[in-house]
């Protein structure tokens, strides 16, 4: 597969509803409730815009986006963020698109003040190449909250100092 | 004081927004954007229903609220509940309201199938008086997050399992 040419956006429109859609959807791995969730947050954010709290940085390949991270503000904290989405569509895997997002989402979370990122995530298996891609980019693991998501299933709490 | 006689609602109508406004401004111990916060999760709930997620406990003395809860489904979790706000009128204070919130709650979450509830606060020692709180109705530390409202203002995750 030869390299795309990727470019950033951080400003959403209507069309990028279908785009969450079919992105969330392509890894095949997450429930429709999960895939619901992603949808009412991009719907969210056009709704009411920045007040929604919800940030989005899309990764396009010549203007379609091809992967997205969705992060925003914690309430009551004065420089946490939380980092709620980050996927790439399934045909795009292991081309460092993920990475490139990341780095992008941490600059933006950086220029609007943040100065911490949170990650929670799922302790199961399937989740493992997540977990690991998160540590590869410099995030530790905070807390555990044992069987949060359902018995056996932990959330996992990741977090990162942006220097 | 003679002891007010209570009852429990968990309706909310349009009033309700005041009283949420008028309860968790008395005890002068949050912030407006605090404050806002309360007053956004009542309305979110007046526009949206059930679907909002947000779940009240209102305590009433002669149909007068005079504290409350807000609770509700974690988003992605099978049985998890969040309290987010329990809060009684600075007046009420000292006659056991608030613990008669909090069984009140916990039933209510338990009919609705919640096996678990969690409760983030600061690590703050102005929210001492709060941590001995929930530690009195079987919660416990479960986590702590570090700087995560600020330097050095820590979360401290409490939970409880439901039995």
């Amino acid at each position: 597969m030869q390299l795309p040419k990727i470019s950033f956006r951080t400003v959403p429109c209507e069309a990028d509803i279908e785009a969450v859609r079919s992105i969330v959807t392509s890894p095949g791995v997450f429930r429709p409730d999960e895939i619901g969730i992603a949808i009412e947050l991009i719907e969210e954010r056009l709704r009411r815009g920045i007040a929604s709290g919800y940030h989005f940085v899309f990764a396009e390949e010549n203007g379609a986006p091809i992967g997205y991270t969705c992060f925003g503000p914690i309430a009551c904290t004065v420089a946490s963020y939380d980092l709620f989405w980050i996927v790439v569509a399934k045909q795009y895997n292991g081309i460092k698109i993920g990475s490139a997002l990341m780095v992008e989402t941490e600059n933006q979370i950086r220029t609007m003040g943040g100065k911490r990122v949170y990650i929670e995530t799922s302790s199961r298996s399937d989740y493992g190449a997540a977990r690991r891609f998160y540590q590869r980019h410099g995030y530790a693991v905070e807390a555990t909250i044992k069987n949060f998501y359902n018995d056996n299933d932990d959330m996992v709490v990741f977090s990162k100092e942006l220097p």
